[in-house]
């Protein structure tokens, strides 16, 4: 049995609205291109660390072996979180959304998240009331690594 | 001036990664539909409360009066949260991804946020370590209001 065949009969097709928000199985809501909308948060702080997103193999590999793997629509291949930096997630949750197009997944974060080398990619806030001209935001998070020094051997 | 033309001063068209991501201005980097993802979170919980999107003018509007605004995909149009339900959504914060796609913000929930009556949209969990087959998951949370109550004059 061929991987997308595996992955078929483990995610059918969705049905109606209220099989899709009241039913009991996962029946992800794969977009245009094959993925949903991945939120991964750190399941001690709270903290968004990132937004990526899954298709149907990297959302199956995830539930297998609570381990994070995404798709990169740049790349456009599978990736497991930290096969090149080591920072990967071990996954404490995984939640759906009612319309299931979207998946909330708990995480331990080794090292940080971000290429840049923070802990979240969500680094930077952005001041609420500004009205009117270019709007400006303020970087809130450190680096926790060096991206220069992990990602040495990949550029 | 239009409001697009607004929009457009406010939000000038993304530069190289060096700049979108060390840089001091938000310059989102809008799809081909004009949207950014929008995570919003319960700013007490930390919960993910749901995933939506933000078109130029509901993140300017959002900016603005510190009140969520998204764009519904389904509907076409603008759309402040809570407008039918009463369900607003006060930010206490916005954050901006590293390469300025996603948003996160983080709010005061009035009642719940999702239209199935629960306070998060993910109110079921995919428990982990299963393999082979159709995979399940379970209810976690209980409605805190009645949709058909809510909804009833827009049916």
């Amino acid at each position: 049995m061929s991987q997308s065949t595996t992955n078929e009969a483990r995610f059918p097709p969705p049905g109606p609205a209220a099989e899709l928000e009241e039913g009991g199985r996962l029946t992800p809501k794969f977009d245009a291109g094959g993925l949903v909308i991945c939120v991964t948060t750190d399941a001690a702080s709270g903290d968004v660390l990132m937004v990526a997103h899954m298709n149907a193999e990297a959302l199956a590999k995830t539930v297998e072996t609570g381990e994070a793997w995404y798709f990169s629509r740049s790349r456009r291949s599978l990736w497991r979180k930290g096969e090149t930096s080591g920072h990967t997630q071990r996954v404490i949750e995984m939640r759906v959304d009612c319309d299931q197009d979207a998946v909330w997944i708990k995480v331990e974060q080794v090292s940080g998240a971000c290429h840049t080398g923070r802990h979240s990619c969500f680094y930077r806030a952005v001041p609420l009331g500004q009205t009117g001209g270019a709007v400006k935001h303020e970087f809130r998070n450190e680096r926790v690594f060096d991206p220069k020094a992990v990602y040495r051997d990949t550029k």
